[in-house]
């Protein structure tokens, strides 16, 4: 019994230390693993099916808008990188430089792309030429690096894995309409399939992407009150089509610029499904993103009859379309009971031979622990009935929190104080002022996570929370990863 | 009409020069473009989601026999590349060299990923204590670097896209059993799939992967006679594990070392499509890998009706489970004919004002350019029969082109002439010496293939082809990409 509780006694609380208890989760759940490259990790193939169910979603949810699927190269010449002078600012600093190809060294150093707007801008220059060449509508899954001091598993990492559409059109309005189209994608996502609400937003002048006209945001908020940047959505306007001279012949006959957009989102979605739904018992997946959804678990197994109706339930869990596994390993049913936790394994079916005296089985839930006892005829009805409820508790709960967290301050005692001693978001009204933003950052920490698409414009003489001077924008502000 | 036949003059015939018509089969139908890195490609749109039905394909394969995902870093540390001497011999003169992180020099350089097994190996020696830790099958999916100095679109590039399987076993057998299983699954793909016909066989000692007891091979004739490698699986034995130090403890209690394999397949699938299949008018898809199997084109079709009855086939044809679009752009018939028989696309449906008026269409198969009537409700049904006939046709096809172009060679005469005047494959027997290998290859820059799993062994009292001492296998010979 004393090997048998290892595996949950080795966790740290999350009251206690959340940082490690995050740590602890991300191995206990076999997510990752440190590698001898300072900064990159291993994605184990938990992770990385978790990985894959999103990748699953959000390409069949791009698809559906009409995006395409295409592959650039990882290397960026510095000179292209140059084109562009934000972005280059934005992104020099932290690039990985590729010096020397074979035994040769290069005539130009290239760097390991951070993200590939100058090189979908160079390949755009060679591709549009007429407005019938647009829109186009592109996006690439991949691995990019940004060379960063200190690094957290899917949080911050030295290489990471992302997806990175890159759209060109002929008019702002339709680079302004596809830009909000993709937020509003990564949002219906986060939401219905990660059961993680965000709030839609626009960032403020100095949180920008490098070169962006306009970057807007989804903002969600950790079970530890920290906001984290889930996915960003970027109109270029045409700055880099100006940079890089990408211009196509209208239909009356005149030569345009167009207009660009990007949009990502990372495997640092992992780690918020880690923070915003974990427990003290480890993992806890929405069924939607779960690789495994009901894991059956037969006890007192060696009994006849019992492994042959264990997977006689897995078949039919199977059939109606849930992703099921069984566990007929030879551990006992308590330590098996602790890893399905650990995974956070929406569902567990325990199934015994009381049970199939009963024509009966137990099934718990992962998120309440809440046993039922189904009668075996309705196990896959009532199995995919409690996975809805799951999913849709689970986004319950985790809005009822970031509400529970938000705060509202109108003056900078309070904002301070809020900041300092409640952990989650403060709405606040700002002055537009990027002074007021590293005044706020330099006191508190906090930065301003977005101006809200909904109700973000200050109320008629509401003052800036940091200047008192009047306020145009209501803005949530809080700590961030 | 000069402009109309544009897309199909600027092709190169196959006969008049191979290498010039694969550059604009590739160019015109839209599957690769340049970019301002040298050596590497655009895979656009067409190319990608060919690439992404081959990924979808393989993948599923691979599960099927075990196989879990994973990611592991893009980079290796010098010192790690350099633990195994010969796979550091093979690739340290062609890989890519990061020195620089951000504004920093690296106190130890990196190399960007040319294949992984030193990545893995540094992963399972952390990961494997026990026998019950095995076996583990990896998989991953990513690009990887080899600084070439020649490159070829699909062919040959400094940066390609595939998916290495890394596998480790607690014995000799079990390892050889899973090279085995994964070159099966390769050549059951190609063939299957691609309908691509394979020699399968195991390279010889100078062909072999650096670091490998053994590799194997399935080889493939392209239209021009000229061999290509189509996916590898490597046998390392123990030679890995003892560099790394990869042990296990078994359960009599002894420390044994594992037995790992690897495999891998790559973009250059794609150009084995295009030089088996392709022809005068440009690419030919097998159904089974094509992102669009059928394109609905109408002809007349502002006429009433028209339009509305292709939309209704279109969704007809989806319904019933084919990959279908209609061309409704306002270009005329002809010019969708050329553009759909360039994009390879295997059937078009073609629907006018009289044919409306008959019930029918007419179904028009790009490899044999036949044209079937048939009516309307018959339509999805004999789309389906034909797409079948499509894939076995183009196997049988290929599988002749290969038999018809394979010879062969006891005396060195015979066999130089062979090479010289008849491109294909030439079966002669070897003495087992590199020496000959070597003396062949100066000599007629052609090179040992594979030896065939099925009938490799040579023949009582045959002789080498090279140097007439007792030959001991037989080999395929033949010029390769």
């Amino acid at each position: 019994m004393a090997k048998e509780k290892k595996l949950v006694e080795a966790i740290t609380s999350m009251e206690e230390d959340f940082a490690q208890w995050y740590t602890d989760v991300v191995k206990k759940a076999e997510l990752t693993d440190y590698t001898s490259v300072k900064g990159c990790m291993v994605i184990k193939p938990y992770g990385y099916a978790i990985w894959e169910n999103i990748q699953h979603e959000l390409d069949r949810r791009f698809k559906e808008t009409g995006v395409e699927n295409v592959y650039l190269p990882m290397f960026i010449p510095e000179s292209l990188l140059q084109k562009e002078k934000d972005h280059v600012e934005g992104f020099a600093p932290e690039v990985a430089w590729v010096t020397h190809g074979g035994l040769e060294p290069l005539q130009e150093r290239m760097c390991v792309r951070p993200t590939s707007e100058t090189l979908f801008c160079d390949f755009y220059a060679k591709e549009i030429h007429s407005h019938r060449d647009l829109p186009k509508v592109y996006n690439q899954w991949c691995s990019v690096v940004r060379w960063e001091k200190t690094t957290r598993p899917f949080l911050r990492s030295r290489e990471f894995l992302w997806q990175e559409g890159h759209t060109a059109h002929a008019t702002a309005e339709e680079a302004e309409a596809r830009t909000i189209q993709m937020l509003n994608v990564y949002a219906d996502f986060c939401e219905q399939v990660l059961a993680i609400p965000v709030i839609k937003g626009r960032k403020t002048d100095k949180e920008k992407f490098a070169g962006a006209e306009a970057t807007y945001t989804i903002e969600s908020l950790m079970h530890d009150g920290k906001a984290l940047q889930s996915g960003t959505s970027h109109n270029f306007g045409d700055g880099f089509a100006k940079a890089f001279g990408i211009q196509y012949t209208d239909k009356d006959n005149t030569l345009k610029y167009v207009h660009q957009t990007s949009w990502g989102m990372t495997t640092r979605m992992i780690g918020a499904i880690i923070m915003v739904h974990g427990d003290d018992s480890g993992l806890k997946l929405p069924p939607r993103i779960a690789p495994v959804q009901v894991m059956v678990i037969p006890i007192q197994q060696r009994k006849e009859g019992v492994l042959e109706k264990s997977e006689e339930l897995l078949a039919v869990l199977k059939e109606a379309g849930i992703r099921a596994k069984l566990d007929d390993s030879d551990k006992s049913p308590g330590w098996k009971f602790s890893e399905q936790e650990m995974r956070g394994i929406p569902l567990r079916v325990e199934i015994g031979p009381k049970d199939i005296e009963n024509n009966q089985a137990v099934l718990v839930r992962r998120d309440t622990r809440e046993k039922v006892v189904v009668s075996l005829e309705n196990l896959a009805a009532k199995a995919n009935e409690l996975l809805d409820a799951i999913q849709q508790d689970m986004f319950d709960r985790a809005l009822a929190h970031r509400e529970a967290h938000t705060y509202e301050a109108s003056d900078y005692e309070t904002f301070k104080q809020t900041i300092d001693e409640k952990p989650g978001f403060v709405k606040a009204p700002w002055c537009g002022c990027q002074e007021c933003e590293d005044k706020i950052k330099e006191d508190t920490t906090a930065t301003s996570r977005c101006i809200p698409l909904v109700g973000g414009e200050a109320v008629e003489g509401a003052t800036c929370v940091c200047c008192g001077k009047p306020a145009k924008k209501l803005v949530y502000w809080g700590k961030a990863y």
